[in-house]
């Protein structure tokens, strides 16, 4: 392997949150990238020196060498920046996959979403601008929220409010030129949630993959009645595994494509893998907000 | 017009909890029944003397004389029973609707509910056991549950429990020889809705047709993205709209057909038009639970 991230559900994996738990003992990482060391004499396709991820993503990346069969490695462009290769099977498919599994969205249709400073909440931003999405984004309250507004206009997003600034009555009232968001985005949960509601129109969608706040989601019963809203979840990990792993390296590739030519970025850190007790760390927030951790197997 | 109910939306609209409200000064009732009384040169298929119901249902129904275009009228079987002919396109057409429009259900699935009692719970009962299909009911706890649950399970329940009786850690244990509930409904909302889904199994639905407690419905996130479970909202009323009028009148057909052969049945009281007063009172619940109140326009 060459490189790996520390992703918050490694975290939780190893805090055994989880619901499927490995068998310990373990090696942690669900995804990384890594270099064809050599091949068996039945492989076809791969060479020593590839550039190679597993796809789907695959338990055990944190490790120098694993053995596995051809099956589960898919060779990617070898130009990827090696830490967007590390990390595009989880976090950016993600985004996409929820753009694209939910509603049909057309350019010029809306989406809203909180925890946008999330990478997932990032990469959706700027998915939804290449489609010609316009996209309204919820962060929390925090000293320099105007920055991070500052930061995530810059990648794309059209309205970015903290959660007091929608302390109003009509919260659509906010919106100049942006239809009713028919999908919606939920990481965080409780009021952060109920905001997401408040902004879709009409037979709207929320899909959840989150719950920063650990705090549940409270729903009204008009909102179903009335409004006809739809609350439906997303977890990477489950879609996989319904053999739609093969679909999604077409995908993967497309993504590679945006990461290269600078339309789909997230901040990282490629850290040496002597410093794997500090970027766990910094993985787990100990450290406030800090760039997504990739360990580099070779510094 | 011979009958027409007094159903809690009729009330709730004329203490506009609803978002759509008629224009005043207006007509109160949104189904009955009719006979025709006489026909215009053009119309034809029916006669005076035919019993009609309005399919779609419409408003306008708490009085003596309707005059409508042909369109809005439905003929039905000559033979039945008069409250059952002015009640079917609400209660029953939405347990019915409910039954078939979220989840692909076959004999020997499961589904569950909460407000059992409700006329819509003891349709979704009777047709539920019409089809094979399995039904776990909460009620709420109260003086008499046992003869309630008694009551239901002549109807046809498999399971009937209090809210109480589900203050378990695992309710699914409670279950002998039932599937996971692959579908749920929830008219109550508050801890009565989060035992629906406790008994939903993994890709659940919970659809929301009422909410009788005021409470509002919370959910984890957990719920959604390692139980993959499904909230979505119905409304016979917005639902109808959308020009599915025409395919219910042959499930109003079904459905009158069960009721005359005692397949399908709900209580009632047909009340004179002069007790209108206390009927309604017994509609908004000031003397307990009550029969659904029908107004018979020729007493």
């Amino acid at each position: 392997m060459l490189a790996a991230p520390i992703n918050p559900s490694d975290i939780n994996r190893i805090e055994g949150v989880y619901p499927v738990r490995p068998q310990v003992p373990a090696v942690g990482g669900y995804e990384g990238v890594g270099e064809v060391h050599s091949v068996g004499p039945a492989v076809k396709g791969l060479l020593p020196g590839d550039l190679v991820i597993p796809s789907p993503p695959s338990f055990g990346t944190w490790q120098t060498y694993i053995v596995k069969d051809q099956s589960v490695w898919y060779k990617i462009n070898k130009n990827s920046p090696l830490e967007y290769a590390a990390t595009i099977t989880v976090n950016p498919l993600t985004a996409l996959r929820m753009l694209e599994d939910f509603v049909t969205l057309n350019k010029g249709d809306a989406i809203v979403q909180n925890g946008a400073t999330s990478i997932v909440g990032q990469c959706i931003i700027q998915l939804a601008q290449h489609r010609g999405i316009h996209n309204i984004n919820i962060i929390r309250d925090r000293t320099g929220s105007d920055e991070v507004k500052e930061k995530l206009k810059n990648l794309g997003a059209d309205e970015v409010f903290t959660e007091s600034q929608l302390e109003v009555k009509n919260v659509k009232g906010l919106l100049s030129g942006i239809p009713e968001p028919a999908l919606g985005f939920n990481c965080v949960g409780g009021n952060a949630a109920s905001l997401v509601l408040k902004f879709l129109g009409r037979g709207g969608t929320m899909v959840t993959y989150g719950g920063m706040s650990k705090k549940p989601i409270t729903v009204s019963t008009s909102s179903f009645i009335f409004k006809d809203l739809s609350l439906r979840g997303f977890w990477l990990q489950n879609w996989m595994s319904s053999e739609k792993a093969k679909e999604c390296r077409v995908l993967i590739d497309s993504l590679l494509d945006l990461a290269r030519e600078g339309k789909l970025k997230y901040e990282m850190e490629l850290v040496p893998f002597d410093n794997f007790n500090a970027a766990i760390d910094k993985a787990l927030g100990k450290q406030g907000s800090q760039p997504k951790q990739v360990i580099n197997f070779q510094l």
